[in-house]
């Protein structure tokens, strides 16, 4: 498939490096393609790089891993008129650093970052998922506890979530719950204000939590 | 030891009675003593019943198992001079059915209601904890999946968070991790706005989370 990845930080180069692995054809965006230039000459390599609208345009499939202050930006540089009718992957949290840290959230409660995504961009379907966990961890669940823990999925398409849950288990994924609408969004994205403190008890990022059920 | 719980609710109740079945002195705290009549005769017959503000006088350790929206006040009832220099184990969500359902939070992101507490109450050692599951699994972990999953602490006293822990570990808790000082208590109650939309998803809300690590 051709997959736009929005966003050039570590979690937009995760994404990108384990699409193209799995045999996509993918295009990094970015606001400076520059930054990116000794990234592809080196593990970059097979993915792509463009501006936000090239990438947009590019993909199939569009992934948000900006960061949460900048995806609203991100996706109007992108263009309507290349992401209307596609799935986007938004694996952006709401992270505001201004107010101390560990970071507060800039919407939370009663909207989420996701919900502001979704009512922006109408045409557009989002699928709010892999905003609970590192990096490493969102694109290799298997090399930790052999997969033994969840990601989650948020968005008004159920259709959508079927087929972002078949790239979530290409990556690897074993446990994948829906949790319901858009509106779900909220609880994974509020679970970022304990995922950053668990981070803080546990030092080390490479961590997730499993459902445990009767 | 005598411990006092405030609060008559569903969560006050288990936790009165476990406490009661290990062999501790305990006294419910409740706005309408009346209302417990019936569950005194029969299964909370170990059980003393009073006002917030004797339940408090008899405790060593004061649980808060009342609705978050009713903490202050019922602290405020329980009267300083009764719960200053003690601990006070705080289980309450500071939950808001006003906006629709699930509940949404009256103090979240760059506040907590146990800082609330705390601020409001300074001699007193508030240990955040218990928040995060059903009160079933809350007094009896063991019966879901023989205690594989976890339990937070967040306050700003160590001693009382090793008492704190005792107490756990005689509930059954074999997985308590300590998240740091009473600030870490945004974590836990705003992971709530997951927990009710996980209930809502697993459809059953004898349920936790397992933090896995490397």
């Amino acid at each position: 498939m051709r997959i736009g990845v929005l966003g050039s930080g570590p979690v937009g180069q995760a994404i990108s490096l384990r699409l193209a692995e799995l045999g996509h054809e993918v295009m990094i965006g970015t606001r400076n393609p520059k930054k990116l230039n000794e990234w592809q000459s080196d593990a970059g390599a097979k993915v792509k790089i463009g501006s936000f609208a090239e990438a947009a345009a590019h993909g199939e499939m569009i992934f948000n891993a900006t960061n949460g202050s900048g995806s609203l930006s991100a996706l109007t540089m992108a263009g309507e008129d290349h992401i209307n009718g596609k799935i986007l992957v938004d694996i952006s949290n709401p992270l505001d650093a201004s107010k101390g840290m560990p970071p507060s959230l800039f919407v939370s409660n009663t909207d989420s970052l996701a919900e502001q995504i979704q009512r922006a961009f109408p045409k557009v379907k989002v699928v709010k998922t892999l905003n609970t966990m590192n990096n490493q961890v969102m694109v290799r669940p298997r090399d930790l506890a052999d997969g033994d823990h969840h990601v989650f999925l948020s968005g008004d398409d159920a259709q959508a979530k079927t087929q972002v849950a078949e790239v979530l288990r290409s990556f690897g994924w074993i446990n994948i719950l829906d949790l319901g609408d858009i509106t779900t969004a909220r609880g994974v994205e509020m679970y970022m204000a304990l995922w950053l403190r668990l981070w803080g008890s546990i030092n080390d990022p490479i961590y997730n939590i499993k459902i445990v059920k009767l």
